[in-house]
């Protein structure tokens, strides 16, 4: 049923020579479809569409886009058991995560619906004219948000449905009213492809234009290059490492038009673990934090590679806790086996240093490309003079670091770079006695929990899923939760632009009843 | 009065041993005045205070927030006559407008004021918990903004108060919670220092701590490349040329942790004029546009630099009103001698182009450094194959586009880069036959304007002072407007951080009173 072509301005394309397979990791062999590289031309073509088509898509109503993402929602539960059969195939993940992922991707494209459809997302403000004022008349100057145009979309290899092909990104710029073009990851070819026949098919049933959607496949990282390169192209999305993220957004500044490229790193997630979590719930916590570390094989950006706790006795009965919480935990099998060397190889340099021990670790099934979830331990003073030991092994693999006190703690968390996630466990009274610590916390990360591991991002309008750098390029914006739409849009104001000519959002009846910014008020009236 | 130093740490400072002057382009001599060029120590130091003081900074209510910006708009007034009189030595544009300009920077302060007492600008967003979801409970999440820390605001040669020491920058920066280091512009550090000097005796005044607020003089680019690559440093503002807008641009992209730059680069603000504009109104126009072209000796980044129309008769007509217009216009003195010196320079060479005719010139006053106002004029195809005319030429120039017909308009529009304005002068019924040409206008801008001339830019929430790049750095915010705010923060989500610890903006009381959105809806109600 999969045939391997790109899907280029509404049409099935293989115009290029060379094909790739895709890998299950599970079996250790090559599936048994064959992918066709996308032609440059291809490319072209996909981006020419997606500029012409922009002006009709960008004037679709809230409802026709959410009409549309609702469509597309619907075929992909429609292709459900193809999707996760191709998914497990290509990841060798349980098809219970597939599952998962695949209603959480839903839920995305259901919420995006629900924002613009709604309306008020287009931050409409409105400032009415003053002919009389002194010295100079004010003029009528009303503002909202519009697209910035054709979105390129890397597909992340750990994330084949909410963060790929019709994932998080996809939906949010299609939601804005931008294009989009999908660099499908070459991991997850086939799930693409079935992702993008659904996209297909609701671009035909809502009657969405050829160019609003194009899923080109690529092994390497030419394709990728030309098309952040593009001039066509105002934007780009990307989740994975950090040297794609980083190599993406030195080609977008180097650009004759630079572009902004909103690109989420990872981060190593640190938890503090506070004398009262243990005192109180150590083998809870123990337990909970060795299932998050272990969570998906640990290929989560929000995986906890950080423990940091002071020493006692107290956390000599932790580290007995979560060694015996981390022996039950199970080898699961990783994305590619090149992913599975890469944090066999990691974990073991750093296990390697002399003043890095190992604590404890799961359970070997000798099964191949399966990850031994490991938890290391380290001394505070190593760690602030080794930078290599806060970077992040993609991988069920975490640091325990022991503080001889409080100064320590704090030292640490001075020295960390910005994050994703940053928790601390502890109980209220506790808490207040540390405001400190909650303010350096604060200041380094894009979300703050308390009494909670850090896998497990909730889709919600108050979700952050961004940092300080290097954990995203840009700490000023989200890619979950309804904000992940503002990347993609830029205010345009109309100076005494006449009402039949004005956007509907910006018209004195308020036609959407959407809220806007009346002179400066917060208000769904008319004028 | 005036003592030439560096406002660092809350205390005068002279560490350095190179000075530098200011100079009176209208006298044609420098100022008396001698301005200590700021040393690395004194930066250091200006840098460490900010930093220090950041946390105390940013945790202000927006009431202090706002008291503080009330206090810097008063004392700006009790100086404003010492600010007037430095501004003009410095300057050489009318008191007149110095008056304005003032007016204009204290609204500001106080537009900001307003916007931080009310509260509801941090965008507050809570979600509640459901403890008893299935598969997962769901957790409280809540998010607002949060200053980025310290921010450089470069000050602009043609702005000295409005976009310069206490200006759009600095007071939106201040509003947003950053401790602000200024460079001050050069060309009227004098001018800068007595608005510095308001900012200290209102930090006095309403207990900010004395890093909050640093202005620092020097001559070369050295002092404000080093800023930048600061790593104290979490952002910059800049208004001014292409050049210094994209080299700062390039540091900040090259840092060990990359940092946002907000530079407006200004644009030359292409102005079409309809058929029935020159039928109907054709004398008006001629003047409105002539007047506009050499506002403030033509340095403003809204200048029309660009005029495009379809030849004809009317067109002929419209041709002899707007020499006769250019023509009464008066030669005004320029910021600096080699500002004049580039302008004449700059429009000479494009004069010096066979295919470009001069169509009128102002009153040639035979003073120094003023700027001859000079409308040159130029058939489509020729604008088309040259792209140097189409860059701006910071001073009294514009250049008259004369197209064959309206595909020619519509290739010019279709040619033009990112701009801060277009406008678009024409009658009602007209232009709802120009939907394509309206498309392509707001596609290229940030502020579409009908009806009126580029120059004048209203201080209010709907305002976009901003665009596409060259335009600026990033087409998603605005230096002008309320919305200016939003360049120096960033979101921060807490996960179940209990009530006594939360942010005012996130308690369930809502004490604040503020707009907040609660499970997705948008309400002042508490929770």
């Amino acid at each position: 049923m999969i045939h391997g072509k790109n899907l280029v301005n509404g049409e099935w394309s293989a115009k290029g020579k060379a094909v790739f397979k895709t890998f299950n990791p599970a079996s250790n062999d090559a599936n048994e479809w064959i992918f066709y590289e996308a032609h440059e031309s291809e490319l072209d073509l996909a981006i020419e569409a997606a500029n012409r088509d922009l002006k009709t898509y960008s004037n679709f109503s809230g409802k026709k886009k959410g009409a549309f993402l609702r469509a597309i929602a619907e075929e992909l539960e429609i292709l459900r058991k193809h999707i996760v059969h191709a998914y497990c195939l290509e990841t060798g993940l349980p098809d219970g995560r597939a599952n998962g992922e695949l209603g959480r991707t839903i839920n995305q494209l259901l919420m995006f619906a629900t924002l613009v459809e709604e309306g008020s997302w287009v931050e409409a403000s409105i400032d009415t004219a003053i002919p009389d004022r002194a010295p100079i008349p004010k003029p009528d100057i009303r503002k909202m948000l519009f697209p910035l145009g054709p979105v390129v979309v890397f597909g992340a290899s750990n994330f084949p449905l909410a963060f790929s092909t019709a994932g998080g990104d996809t939906a949010s710029a299609l939601a804005a009213g931008c294009p989009v073009i999908v660099k499908s990851h070459p991991l997850h070819a086939g799930t693409g492809e079935f992702v993008a026949t659904a996209i297909k098919k609701a671009m035909d049933k809502e009657g969405v234009p050829a160019g609003v959607f194009a899923n080109l496949n690529s092994k390497d990282h030419h394709i990728g290059e030309v098309l952040v390169k593009h001039p066509g192209i105002k934007a780009v999305g990307f989740t994975g490492s950090f040297g794609g993220g980083t190599a993406l957004q030195r080609i977008a500044a180097k650009r004759e038009e630079p572009i902004p490229v909103f690109a989420e790193m990872g981060s190593v997630n640190p938890v503090v673990i506070m004398p009262s979590a243990i005192k109180e719930k150590s083998e809870h916590w123990a337990g909970q934090l060795a299932a998050s570390m272990n969570l998906g094989a640990g290929q989560f950006c929000t995986n906890p590679g950080i423990l940091i706790a002071v020493e006692g006795e107290d956390l000599d009965r932790f580290c007995n806790d979560i060694e015996k919480a981390v022996n039950t935990q199970p080898s699961q099998c990783m994305l590619h086996p090149d992913i599975y060397e890469k944090f066999t190889r990691g974990f073991q340099r750093l296990l390697s240093k002399p003043s890095v021990s190992k604590v404890a670790e799961g359970q070997d099934d000798a099964e191949v490309n399966t990850a031994l979830p490991t938890l290391a331990m380290v001394n505070a003073q190593t760690l602030l003079s080794d930078p290599e030991l806060m970077e992040e092994v993609f991988g069920p693999f975490s640091i325990l670091v022991k503080c001889r006190d409080e100064g320590e703690r704090l030292a640490i968390i001075k020295a960390l770079k910005g994050q994703l996630t940053l928790s601390i466990l502890s109980n209220k009274n506790e808490l207040e006695q540390h405001q400190e610590l909650l303010y350096l916390a604060q200041e380094r990360t894009g979300r703050l929990i308390i009494n909670g591991v850090p896998t497990g991002v909730e889709v919600c309008p108050s979700m952050q899923h961004g940092g300080p750098y290097p954990a995203t390029t840009d700490s000023r914006f989200t890619s979950v939760g309804t904000g992940a739409i503002k990347r993609w849009v830029r205010p345009v104001a109309f100076q005494d632009l006449s009402e039949p000519l004005l956007p509907d959002a910006l018209k004195d009846a308020n036609p959407l009843g959407i809220y806007r910014t009346v002179n400066g008020e917060n208000t769904r009236k008319a004028l």
